[in-house]
């Protein structure tokens, strides 16, 4: 024991911040421990399958690194603020892959996307300000902007992705030239949760509002290349170069490694560059060595197409089990790539208090609340599920699972609504500002 | 180009957050470059010497990592944001080595000890909060701290570390219970800048008048294990178990990988999970893997004895050169351990300006001033000299180019001082408050 202890009161309470109190614990976090439990299948989080990526390539790309000694000296050392100038390289010719031209110097690495998004609201918000994203949206985005106070107003999306008629009349209402509007923050390919994709034709209309109202545009793109169907979609950056573009290895690659990116205008990472200094000096020398190696000296993108595969037919079993077994009452998206499924039930359906009985089941989901800023009373009767990380059959079963806590629930309601006391019809979702 | 390209206007400048314009950016970051001229030998940095590492003791970690699938699988994945609780026992063995007891969840792994610094601004400061450290103190802990727009009142140090009788005056004039004092910050061992530690006696008062004025104390030790001399002071969370530690492997193992740590109450590494969530979800479960093993599986204290001796004789060469070259009128600290000494000179000489005559040489120092609050007017006759990079003939030789150039100026000074326009005495440097 420490020579002078003591019974250990909470004295911090009264200490924290005011940005504190903004902020709630993340229950995807929080499903953590819960999702480990053997017999539970878990459709709640948000991994990648690192067991598909072959044992000898990260060794290659290890190897690589840790044989030249010149290149170890490197990797276990200090870095610069900005990233390692190999690591970059490697981020232009990625990003050439999809269609956008950029050089090092439009380059920012950070310690994967997330410190990217904690980064741009730490540089860009003071309280009150203003960050359009669309409702529902991932939901660490929405820690990473409030811990710095805005307010966060969501825009629905539809099949097709963000609804700009929506979008337009709020930025009409917050006016142009408004200083307390910060910034647009989208996810279009494959969004989370929602797993829609933003259609070409609303991607050309966001620049053109982005434009009238010269509104930074921050593009969140970490499953683009995770497409099972349909052809690629050109990237916002690609159609303006202002667009302040976000990538990382987490899914192409493996998030234990912390590399992400941010490709905007020199003029933005300068402002970033400042505030991340105090932020954590660096990222880790040693991931960005060992992730530039994988990326140049071994067969990546075969991988890719291994995740592709394998991805793709776990969608196609999510998506057949729901076919399969959801009642009729239950609507959802039918995702082209990426990890989630996102499913509406009527609005009597409140997915945070059903969480218990599908624990119980043996199967997890995000309640979608999660993925609206708090307070705002949307997405309770919806949910996230994932299928990026399961198998065929345990997805299928866990719908199976999922399906059967879902029929008790409406069971019980369809008593009332036949009897008349609650109206079956949902009420549209619509645009929702809270602070 | 992009499809549509843009003449890059800075259009973000009117958009920073306030807490922005508080930032100012690190002259170690700026003379990184000029670092690497080959020509030019730097004092200025702050980094260990990793080429000590021997080859197989990286290799033997990475391979306890990669040939197992388990611990690949674990490696590769998203970690929880608390930390891995194989390299929390690590820290929980550091500690135990240093005389702290404490438990795996009192431990919070960070992304190096600079994002802990980060994390802890974050938690607790809102604008105009007061935050005490000695003056001169860690830059890059100002940096960390400036983003939340505090008030940092520097107590200045003599070689028994930070002045007690300096420090309970400012405490008395802020006044018992003003909540507006958030935490006093120290490196009681082998300070950065100063180099000097605090002695077991001001350890004790200031535990004494930490626990008068209820206020929470940030211990940073990432020095606390490279003494070439003395005994081992007990550190201050061995004496009151409230205070809240920070560690690093960055200085006895590598700081490209980005492992640190806090070590506090529960309840405030409660608050710090939920801030830093939405700062990273995770830090690099890779880097974590591969120090474990490196502090379980490699013979990691002969090679800590090694920095030892070698940083040890650096020291010496640093401290023999100064005593041979530099000016009656300047003095220094005499540090026992760590990587730093500190220079003051006489009051007209500025640091700042005479960097371009130190480049010009071929030696690089980081200014005094950096390392106090903008704005605050201390340090400007004083300099960090580092002594844990270079070869010992290297710092001999930065020494005496280093006092050449200080020669000069003093020589232009002397002509003044005899002529009575200039006082030679200088003042003491006092508290000094700034925001």
């Amino acid at each position: 024991m420490p020579t002078s202890a003591h019974l250990e009161f909470d004295t911090s309470r009264d200490r924290v911040a005011q940005r504190v109190h903004h902020l709630r614990s993340s229950p995807v976090r929080d499903l953590f421990s819960a999702a480990t439990r053997p017999d539970v299948i878990s459709l709640s989080g948000g991994m990648p399958d690192v067991s598909l990526i072959p044992h000898d390539a990260i060794r290659a790309a290890a190897d690589a690194v840790l044989e030249d000694d010149a290149l170890r000296a490197v990797a276990l050392q200090y870095g610069s603020t900005d990233g390692a100038i190999g690591m970059k390289k490697v981020v232009c010719s990625l990003m050439r892959d999809i269609g956008v031209r950029c050089t090092t110097d439009q380059v920012f690495l950070t310690s994967g996307a997330q410190q990217a998004l904690a980064l741009i609201a730490k540089t860009f918000l003071d309280p009150g300000d203003i960050v359009i994203t669309e409702g529902p949206t991932y939901l660490t985005a929405l820690s990473a902007f409030n811990g710095y106070e805005p307010e966060v107003i969501t825009i629905p999306f539809d099949d097709e992705g963000m609804r700009m008629d929506l979008l337009e009349e709020t930025l009409e209402r917050i006016g142009k030239g408004n200083p307390r509007l910060k910034f647009i923050y989208t996810i279009p390919n494959f969004q989370n949760p929602g797993g829609v994709t933003m259609s070409d034709a609303r991607r050309r209309r966001l620049i053109e509002l982005v434009q009238e109202y010269k509104v930074m545009l921050i593009e969140d793109d970490p499953y683009g290349r995770l497409r099972y169907e349909g052809g690629h979609q050109i990237p916002l950056k690609a159609m303006d170069s202002r667009v302040v573009y976000l990538g990382t290895i987490s899914k192409t690659m493996a998030p234990g490694l912390r590399v992400g990116w941010i490709v905007a205008p020199r003029h933005v990472l300068a402002k970033i560059n400042l505030v991340k200094q105090g932020t954590d000096l660096c990222c880790s020398s040693f991931d960005q060595a060992l992730v530039e190696h994988y990326f140049t000296d071994t067969p990546w993108e075969k991988v890719l197409q291994g995740f592709i595969s394998v991805y793709g037919k776990r969608r196609d079993a999510m998506l057949a089990a729901l076919e399969e077994y959801f009642p009729k009452e239950a609507t959802w998206t039918h995702p082209e790539g990426g990890f989630f499924v996102w499913v509406t039930l009527p609005e009597y359906v409140d997915t945070g208090s059903m969480l218990a009985e599908a624990l119980e089941a043996g199967v997890t989901y995000v309640p979608g609340d999660s993925f609206y800023p708090a307070g705002s009373g949307l997405g309770k009767n919806s949910m996230r599920i994932n299928f990026s990380f399961e198998s065929p059959e345990n997805i299928t079963e866990a719908i199976r699972r999922l399906s059967e806590v879902i029929e008790e629930r409406l069971e019980l309601y369809r008593v009332f609504i036949e009897a008349g006391a609650i109206k079956p019809d949902r009420a549209p979702a619509n645009e929702h500002s809270t602070q």
